[in-house]
């Protein structure tokens, strides 16, 4: 930050709004965690034994949440009621009577066994825009398969053109099955928003992971239209076609990530000679095997070469600060270890230290838009049921004795 | 789709909303096509000579605009003006100030230069809600650095974890770089349309593509802090731990994409009991090598090795269909042709044919949210120029002589 007035505060852009949050894992808090940076009330129901399976995920011994999960549930409310329960049941619809947003990503069909499914509530709550995260597609053929990140990954096509040509398709490090798909469902819920403001009404809304997979995989459905058939796994050249150089070039001292990245635009032809001028290769300024797209095309591994034998004299910081100051699209790989740490994210608040109660100070990186040049401030992602009680008080006007009574039969906890 | 009522309609939440976009290639493009998809005006400013680059990008010989510009900007008008010209500037800033939201995505500092920065538009129409997407942040060290979809994925982080162990960071197939941020700005711009109902006011949103791959990349982070070091690249398995079997196994007839991927959840330990029965192997029910998670991820290469011993007698298919009739998430990795060619896409219309003037019929994903059962309608993607005239005599009363006069002037096209 440069000075006091700019420590981020909550944005308040969805002030008043009420989600209630039965997704549960990432596809769906990763949606409803962005309702919450934008200032909504965001209140997760969980099962009072365990709640939201992601608090267990990908975590070490211990009974404490994962990171995983205060990466994902970030200034969001928890509220842990057996909605198995008759009482529970009934709670929860008096709760969605009251809420603009239901979200759920559980397998298919649990939600209506459970009495929740959206003719249910509309019946009760018109203006309510529900909204569904699936695996597959309502009516096709694998609507009843189940689905995590990694089965949208591969049945979606991003596998497919990811890696290298004689290896085999390759899973993204990141879970993008999930957060792609959450990402796409909260436009869809915003513009529901939106609308509703207009007409009054609620609306049901429907993502499958697989299908949400193909809105990124457009720059292979551009390779296939080129090739008229499948998109080919091209390591770290671009798949719908590159202009040479272009990929990652290995620096000192050499380790996993000692690589700079650069990328020469088809629509830059001086680029070219703006490496050779980087690399010290003046004297091939000209040269007719080099001197055009279509001829370095022809040339790509002597090119890549090229690169290669000046990058290797350089560290990858030193690299991108040659490569940058000739006006070339370049960059150094950071890993996650680098990017946590480089000041530089947390000066600009997009990433900032969540206080946790429990797991303690945990720095994350936060929703990465800037609203009038203001970050979303970050919040602690809640304890299981840590606001049941608020929560019913606030939205139920419930008395004391009611949530005793409530906790006494084991309706919340 | 199921009968004629079913055919995909235009959706209309953003209905009356004019976009004034001056974004080019993808992460700005990506943005404003969901825009369009939802309804709003999107009017792409274009320079006359030869317009958005992503029309020459990624093609074959030609001038006929390339499937990748199809892809991103359906269902948007262009209108080529020449924004340099003393008349062009004065045109542009009369439509802005009837525009909602006005794009961009040049290179730092080139919309200040041409006179169409935030100020100079907040100042005209202080309901505007101005976009800006960047590489890097304002004011992070390397806020002038150019950037492309490539460029992000290795300095935000996502190339560090994605590929194998043993080899180099790599790539997405996919470009997430771009549309990656321009769906966080999407949420974001929609969230403050939301709010100027209630305030009446515009605002200043402004996203970097590095930031915006921090938000994709939560799981390395998760992993980072579960190992307190930089997250590793893990092939197919998961960056923040798996729980074997997991990952994709070979299957007849050991194509490139002829693979089935398995995911077997933490969260129900009897999907390895699913597994031995679906692979026959019921006499390793119980055998201690493998009946705990602790014990799998010991013996992962085994376990890997089991699985494959029965995926290569079938092909993807029929792996999938076993795996999945036993209630495991599993599924056949489809390669771009596959997806293209699946009735399913069309009969839900999440894929839909775009009838393009000059490239003709074009089978492409359309927004895979559905509204109320609904899918957004594909239409064309614009020829430069081609809504010109008909978006200044819509947006400022233009008449025939003043069109004529700026044509023969060669300010429009």
């Amino acid at each position: 930050m440069n000075n006091d007035t700019d420590v981020p505060q909550q944005l308040e852009h969805l002030k008043g709004i009420k989600v209630l949050d039965m997704s549960q894992f990432e596809a769906g808090p990763s949606c409803t965690e962005v309702l919450a940076w934008l200032g909504a009330e965001v209140v997760k129901l969980e099962n009072p034994k365990g709640g939201d399976p992601a608090r267990r995920s990908f975590k070490g011994p211990g009974t404490d949440d994962s990171w995983y999960f205060l990466l994902l549930n970030a200034n969001k409310k928890s509220l842990s009621i057996d909605v198995k329960s008759v009482a529970g049941l009934e709670i929860v619809k008096e709760l969605a009577k009251r809420a603009d947003v239901f979200i759920e990503n559980f397998a298919p069909g649990v939600i209506e066994r459970l009495g929740l499914g959206y003719e249910a509530l509309r019946e009760i709550n018109p203006r309510l825009i529900y909204a569904q995260v699936k695996g597959y597609g309502r009516g096709s053929p694998n609507e009843h398969m189940l689905a995590f990140d990694m089965i949208a990954q591969a049945t979606g096509g991003l596998m497919s053109i990811t890696g290298t040509a004689d290896g085999p398709p390759m899973r993204l490090g990141i879970t993008l099955g999930d957060t792609g798909a959450g990402m796409l469902i909260a436009i869809s819920l915003l513009a529901a928003l939106f609308r509703r403001v207009q007409t009054g009404h609620g609306e049901h809304l429907d993502i499958a992971m697989q299908d949400a997979m193909l809105h990124y995989l457009r720059a292979g459905f551009s390779a296939q239209a080129l090739r008229g058939g499948p998109a080919l796994r091209v390591g770290n050249k671009m798949v719908s076609g590159s202009n040479p150089p272009c990929g990652i070039y290995r620096c000192k001292p050499f380790g996993p990530n000692d690589y700079v990245c650069l990328y020469t635009s088809h629509n830059n032809p001086d680029h070219w000679r703006r490496v050779l001028m980087v690399i010290g290769r003046t004297d091939l300024i000209g040269d007719p095997r080099y001197d055009t797209q279509q001829a370095r095309a022809q040339h790509e591994p002597g090119v890549d070469a090229l690169v290669t034998t000046w990058s290797q004299q350089h560290d990858k910081w030193e690299a991108e600060r040659q490569l940058s100051a000739a006006g070339l699209p370049c960059g150094a790989i950071r890993d996650t270890d680098e990017l946590l740490n480089d000041p530089d994210f947390e000066a600009r608040a997009v990433m900032q230290v969540m206080q946790h109660p429990v797991k303690g100070p945990f720095k994350m990186p936060v929703w990465p838009v800037l609203h009038d040049g203001k970050a979303a401030a970050v919040g602690p992602a809640p304890l299981l049921g840590e606001h049941s009680e608020q929560v019913l008080r606030e939205w139920l006007a419930m008395s004391a004795g009611q949530l005793k009574d409530l906790k006494d039969k084991g309706v919340i906890a």
